[in-house]
């Protein structure tokens, strides 16, 4: 409902002015007291709310998730704990945790991916991460593809992939370490590399800063980094990427 | 030519082996001792070969923008001085220089541009770095909008052009001090939000730092930072993404 | 007792040499070998001491909590553990722990609320930090008013509640992850708003030092920090101001 | 004019929908195309915009000193240097420059300054810093006394003026190098103490970060902090909180 | 297998199209889905791929462990935990775990161990990355010299010790604190000395960074730095130049 | 026995080469493989060697605790933690632990004690390290008066022990969060201040490096500092100032 | 004269009311608005204040030197420009100026050195900051012993002056790059090691840090550390540590 | 001249105490005062001392380019300056300047290269730091194959050159930006890579900070890295590997 629709109907009368002003003052949310959820935000971002688990006690957590469920049909949570799988599972026994990504979702089953990104990791360490990028971007409707362990230590292994990473509408590069690998990728495809520093490693790794330098500093072109181990902010970004290549719009 | 099509010319006898192994090894750059001409960058990429200006002697810049000029009938330089602008133009003088962005050409006159980007601006001084991202993507053939000066310290200005920014098919945010525009931003729209830390601010804010950890750091989704002050590379990516939209991939 | 009162006392013989002595060399505190109580400080600054449980062994916590409240009846503590509650309740049964805002504390029940303070914050994991926060300012004898999960990434929640927030003598803005309330809220109010950044946050938050650089960093104005994670401080310099507000002093 | 009475008017028939739209759309800005002057903010802070002249060009300065003496009568510019004050006052001749805190104005003279905020320095190179905070203070209307190099390495300098300080609604404490004044202060008076970290020292100061850091980390309560070198923010609280203390609130 | 041998065998007929397409297309590593062994390594650089442990889960290890020794008859893992250690045994009853440098190998025993490698620590703590060193190097094949606690608190032991160091082909120096063993060592020898910071000490040690720094920016020539703890990487640089200095050349 | 006189001896006859030789090689330790003791250190510094119990494991604790008591007929050791003594006390039954300060010493009784330092504490939460200095003087023979709380938040609790402190040969001033007291102290007294910084904080104290900062630059002359928590250097130092004092030079 | 004989006085009416109270107020400094001399603190801390010059206007700098100079008879300042004592030498003559050390005096002739310091660089770059701590040694009446060019990279020209070191009562180490001179030079010599870190190197160095951890880090007892490149400080730490040897105390 | 050697002498007369006194205390250096020339470094480690030319002034240059050049019939600075070279050129009339490499040296013509190294540069701002590592390689009689611009962003081109990289006795790779260059490179070689991160980069480069975490985080093994810019170091390693290949040891 735009501005000009809620003023046409103030002027023709079918609202009162109480309902317009509630209207126009945005009360676009669910206020629970001690959160406010943002009922609004799919219409908004083509996205729904996802819930960030780690820290919530498990009341709340059923709570949110039971809300968002009633409201979606579905739910996706990042960074779940086992312990806070075993709880909620007790009550939404539909739900589906996976201990690799740490992702726990109840998923519309009959949804259907489409486009393609390719998720590239450097090493098996960090596939957590990846796969935290990779179910995300699948819970939202996009064709994933994973190509794991193709770091540059043994640069022939990334390059016998070349031509399948190329196809991608987007490509995400997971690396620890010295996080070379959005680098050479950067330089290899037409698209935007999405770059997602791990804190794989020690030492002067500095828990993924070193990784997270050489990204922001890569010679490369095309290259948008996020926060460290921040899988789910590039799945997220790879979907909207893949939504603009597919429907010619962020529309979904 | 595939490998496979360079096999079978070997297999057929028409290229010699001499030939084939040349074509193997990736020639595919032109050397000039103190540098190797990436002229197969756009045929990969998408998008020609980009001077970097700053620090490049005299010489070895007119060089360079003579022979890109040659191979592609046009030439793209950033962070370029005024003058390294007036030493070219005695030998290019069809070249242009913009003293605020910094970005010194020579551009085919008939492109046309497609789509749609948002660059936004949190404060005046920031407008450097969005000129350096808006005037890329526009070489590269990607329309812009721009939208200076709708900094959070007064967001009443940001909100009144919400409308503007949804349409585009991605937006640059540009910001020093806390960067905290491109958090905004990102719970607004519904495409990826690129986000350019600038060096504006003092103390604190460690020549970009500050704004730099911000942007990683957003509560918001949807966000993809490059590195502090790089226009540049955020005009890339809007184009990439641009592209994505326009075309369905990113090819141009 | 004024330097000049004492004077006075001496040269009139009422007060000995030894006395006035005593009194000049600033014997306002109980010397207790390991510890020397601050008895004086109500009367400097206006707040009775505070306690500080973080890493207190359990005899010294109680020996401490039992000396300030024979003097003021009441007593207030910080960061205390269930462990250390469990054990000061036996000696103190009036004694009241909050898990949540890690608040112990025996509070003078008749104690008269004034003015007004608005405590917000930007996601539900900031609460925690921001009720240490609001109870501090309650023990002290301030009205709060509690704003929580207006964080910037859905900026209409808290556009919502401005004239709320507008109402109050001082604004408490707590963040993690970006910290990018802060700004937001100093563009909107007229009154000082007391950051607080929290640790809230992973990878490049860096445990608070992201959110700490943005508040120092603010576009707006009036926005004061305190250190990562300081509720306590937070309520401290809110009961200061709204003193200010409501008797034209400090005074209380 | 409030949402409620805009759709009053609509109703009634005296606002056209599109003049209504304009009005909630806040457009409560002058755009100016590279700039967005806020000229909504004196209602909504209490505060007129102030200029930040650092960086900006001669002719940019100009057109805003002007468009901001125009709206209100007198500007307020901070870190404004000697070359832009020689371009300035050829067109505006009645501006005044101050080169040690380098404040550029033109003051409306017969102000009234109310209540009284105490402004300290540790030493005399922190004087430029302590008068940009003094000197906004006192264009925002509020009185100030200085009290200048009374750091603790001569702790009896500082305890000679406490009486002094006491007697001041709010404490701005200025130091370079280690900034232990700011604790000192915290622990004598009952008034908020605003700290400003300088830049002032060498080595390990890094600039301002080791008096920032032990200002944030205040053993004292009622520290507030803003950013190195940053007088105007203190000035700007200051005034806020001087305007609590005298009118009951932030009005002005 | 040369490109140019691959192509004479293509034109010769006695290789497919197929079969010289997948040998150029490098495909010189097993794909396991989660894992790609870099079986081609040992050929290309003279090392057989190394098992980073930490972190990995116990099928997976015992999966890459089977492969490796499969391949090459023994195999080396750092970083592993005595739980690994545990649960390898059960299937591989051969392999061998040092707790001290907590390197898990199975090692074919007839292995001649050449040239002279010496390994020196600071003091008695930063012997378990020593001995990684240490281990890793005669897994390689290198003859290893121990000289353990000669820090520069007490130089004299190390002087004691000097003849012993000049006539290795070339040193390693493991130091945690202020690292200066290094430094002292690069002045006395002739042969590259490796030196690997550690992450003892305390306070502004800061897990390493202060002997990394101290290293890295040693006043003596001929020194080359690994991250801190990266006793495994020394280990592997010297044997690198331990082959140089015995095969004249990386051969062995 | 200088060189001259070890020469003398050798042209005399009444030294053999070899034994001439080992002289001067200075094999002034004791090699145990894993460790050389340094049994030279007490001549050569004035103090025998200290123990760093941390990370050590019981059997060498305890036979590096049995090879110095039988040295010096007593034993200094920090950071010693419970478990450590229990096992020791089994073989040592005359040790002694602090649970405080951490020291686990076998100390011979009839010591005497020499001079004065005073060892000052900012806070309560400070003592440990303050013991750990002050233990370690008394150890060496150093008398010291102890002065705890009087940190600068009440600085009237100082200045009330102010002449207590000026009459010590020198201060230690041990003090986390923001450090502030060693500068105080430096104005204060005409004896060096050796400040320890102390993790004691949070948030932006940084384990100690904000103390470590404000000590480093403090404004007052005459401090001296060591690392963050090392009140065993603090000790070791104030005893070297003290023998100063006491013997005109560091002998004693 | 002490709290106790005022007292007296004014029991005895020899001292009126108000003079007591201006004397118990501290009233031990001069108040030049500006700047507040510390004329109380030779005798407080045996040194007269010293002119830190960097940074001051030509007028204040003349004003201060005349100031202190009238009062004592002599002056000292640190970190002059050439510049400075140009403006100075024509106001007062007998003006000395060092062009390496940057000290700036007027001393008193017939001052009579004692005791002995050693003073050690580590490279000739180092010069100026040993330079800085020899000069302000000397003005305060110590005699200092100068050893430069000693670093670790040849040990054996350190060895060869140990005897010389190991004379005096305290050494001051001054080094930049990785600072390794303090941690040998303290496992040499009975008395303290001053450790100066020096802003010489490039890189890594961190202008400083990499020294200046490294020292806070050593591994020998008895290293103190002060600000980088502040030779001012360690000059006066070794003029108090002498004057302990040489009189028992810090009288002087 | 060993111990045994000189103690011989001793017993059989033919040296006298104090001759060998001398010899014993290692006068190995002459000691100018302000610097104690190495002139037994050769001897000790194959290289003549190396003069660092920035900062030290015209005369302090010409003295110590005069004395190592009557020692060694050449010399070899680095870091100098056009007017460090104007200056000296009028006594040295043989000495070389390189602008690129700011190499400042008097070489004997006749000099042999033997063995090779291979030195990479990612981008062609590198090239300075690559020289300044070529030619102190050269100087130093090493064989050296350049290879410049050959960066991951294209790695094509550093594909097409991997065989004759695979040649060199080691390999120096010098980059700025992200420096993921000695990644690559470390997975292609079997010898050592020497990694020379380079202060080229803007933004989160941090002067060269990210190329040096990048490559001490490096995931391929053989790795080796010395200080941001320090081609000279990198040069001297490279030499001490290819003395290593070529002789059997650091022998030359």
């Amino acid at each position: 409902m735009t501005i000009q629709h809620i003023l046409e109907c103030v002027q023709a009368g079918s609202l009162s002015i109480e309902e317009a002003e509630g209207l126009l003052k945005d009360k676009r949310f669910e206020d629970l007291g001690y959160a406010k959820l943002d009922t609004d935000r799919k219409k908004r971002t083509g996205f729904a709310e996802v819930v960030f688990c780690s820290g919530k006690t498990d009341e709340y957590l059923l709570h949110i998730y039971q809300s968002i469920y009633q409201e979606n049909g579905e739910v996706l949570g990042t960074r779940a704990t086992e312990e806070q799988y075993n709880f909620l599972k007790e009550h939404l026994p539909q739900i589906q945790y996976d201990s690799n990504s740490h992702i726990m979702k109840i998923e519309n089953k009959e949804k259907k991916r489409i486009g393609k990104v390719a998720i590239c990791t450097a090493g098996t360490a960090d596939i957590p991460v990846a796969e935290e990028a990779a179910q995300t971007a699948e819970f939202f409707g996009t064709k994933v593809h994973r190509i794991y362990d193709v770091g540059v230590s043994g640069i022939h292994r990334l390059l016998a992939k070349v031509e399948e990473i190329q196809e991608a509408n987007c490509v995400v590069a997971v690396a620890g370490m010295e996080g070379a690998l959005a680098s050479v990728l950067g330089g290899l495809v037409r698209t935007p590399v999405i770059a997602v520093p791990t804190s794989i490693g020690y030492g002067a790794s500095f828990q993924g800063l070193s990784a997270l330098l050489t990204m922001l500093n890569s010679c490369s072109n095309g290259v948008a980094v996020v926060n460290i181990d921040n899988g789910y902010g590039a799945g997220y970004l790879a979907t909207q990427m893949n939504r603009l290549a597919v429907s010619g719009s962020g529309e979904y």
